[in-house]
């Protein structure tokens, strides 16, 4: 088997992506899978690589995390992250952040520098003091402009608790489901993987979705590969999905067909629900995997054999 | 195979049980086992028995869960759990408690009416005040006392960040680690499990643990069975310890046989630090698996066959 490395892929979230989106979007999953592969090429860790390639995207505005993060219902910002070290299975996550400008950097904080794996609200709140990290409010007029329109649809004949599920596929150009997140194999044969988000609009204060719960929206495991994903949180929590992909490479499949697979046991076994997903992954072996049951996932990849990132808004879908 | 159907196993935690709080354990499992037996022998759901079952363990006061949870570092109580009903995948979680009584009913509610599965903190709070639940703050002189000692050995000699690791190694007898589970499969044929805890003693703030993490600390899915645990949440997390169980189950293997290649992988997979963990499982044919590889786990079972819970401080321990 023909090893490939370094390797990096990244995505911007599954959804639908708007033409007026699209661009940025394509832009940005580029820029960071740029700047993940520079640091292996330098031979750099895999961990360094995948925290820098999402904390471009989470400065870049165009995706749900960090600077474009999505307002819940109270009008509030609560961003989350988490990074996770295959070789070790060090991992760290942080969740309920209103201002750090890079949530992802406090996940590795988290992982490197406490005996805990998630810590949350003010008690992140507080480690970002003691570690000097910088913050930035996502609150942005473009945001509360997208919020005020969300409630607006919410709230039209809905008299009993929100259903968010129909209202986001009635509304699909409203609801930015988007995560970002980064997985990468470096020269040495480490693997990584770092998630990171918004959150789901409209989303109840104290919600913690998939992105920071190691298993569900991340995972790695020089054992096997690692995988990040994308979409509607509560379903990667409820069939562990980051992990069952590692599962499943480690059984024998490729990245590829471990992601594929992946997404079709969501679609075979969440079908009462709105269950739009979408994943990313690479294995011990350098072999990359992206698909998605969404219309759209923005994302990139970039590896030796080519000078520049590849990029799309859709991967293999699988219904 | 033969079906034994309803099953009942639930956990008090594992770690070291002093002798002194030996009785008032084996008590307490062989009532909570009673209490949720009960529920399925009429019929009832086993989602209605774990989480009766846990209800039980949270008033007792002798656990680390609900009435007799540890304090964090900062002299606060920040309790958690987590529900799952593997008959539609479906979970719910609640973490940062500080005074529901009985935080299991959270997740439960969580589960039944939100769109959501995790929701920690203010929210939570939110939750629990339109639901009406029953509040009970579990800061009694005891706990106090049992922090005040806890804070003193942490700081004899410490100068860098807490090493909690080494601390519990060398105190046992002041780190109660105990969490309180349990999973049942009812007559109908359904799997659930639930977990609930006050957390780590000396915990960061704001740090949440395996126990409302689904498939770290709790599983459930009618296609393999349902799984609880105990002990260092961090390393459920890692390894993400309850849905590995139940993947084992789905592979072919009998809930015992689960339950201790968890531990294996447990003690093969994480050397570097303090790794006591424990795990109860019930399989899709009735059959009960319970291991660790801590001194001890207390623990309770009831099936039909027999007419008295059976409680013990050790199950099969996994070295």
């Amino acid at each position: 088997m023909t090893e490939k490395k370094p390797v990096i892929v990244v995505h911007g979230g599954a959804g639908t992506w708007q033409p007026e989106r699209s661009q940025p979007g394509l832009e940005g999953v580029k820029r960071a899978a740029k700047t993940g592969f520079e640091i292996l090429r330098k031979g750099g860790s895999a961990v360094d690589s995948v925290m820098e390639a999402v904390a471009v995207m989470e400065d870049d505005g165009a995706f749900n995390a960090g600077y474009g993060s999505t307002l819940n219902i109270e009008k509030q910002v609560e961003m989350e992250a988490s990074i996770m070290n295959g070789k070790t299975l060090q991992a760290g996550a942080a969740s309920l952040l209103k201002d750090i400008k890079n949530p992802v950097r406090l996940a590795k904080i988290v992982m490197e520098k406490t005996d805990h794996i998630l810590v949350v609200g003010e008690g992140a709140e507080k480690l970002a003091k003691i570690f000097n990290l910088e913050r930035r409010s996502p609150m942005t007029e473009l945001r509360l402009k997208y919020h005020e329109q969300q409630k607006k649809i919410l709230l039209e004949g809905k008299f009993e608790l929100p259903k968010l599920y129909n209202l986001v596929k009635n509304h699909p150009e409203f609801f930015e489901l988007e995560t970002v997140g980064a997985v990468a194999l470096d020269k040495d044969g480490n693997v990584a993987a770092a998630t990171s988000t918004g959150g789901f609009p409209l989303k109840l204060p104290g919600r913690i979705g998939d992105s920071p719960l190691i298993g569900c929206g991340t995972y790695a495991d020089n054992q096997a590969g690692a995988c990040s994903a994308t979409g509607v949180g509560e379903i990667a929590i409820r069939l562990v999905l980051a992990k069952t992909v590692c599962n499943f490479i480690e059984d024998g499949k490729t990245a590829q067909e471990a992601v594929e697979s992946a997404i079709s046991l969501v679609n075979k076994r969440i079908t009462a629900t709105y269950n739009s997903m979408g994943l990313i992954a690479v294995d011990a072996h350098g072999r990359i995997g992206a698909a998605h049951n969404s219309p759209n996932m923005c994302w990139a990849y970039l590896t030796p054999e080519i000078k520049e990132p590849v990029a799309s808004l859709t991967a293999k879908i699988v219904k």
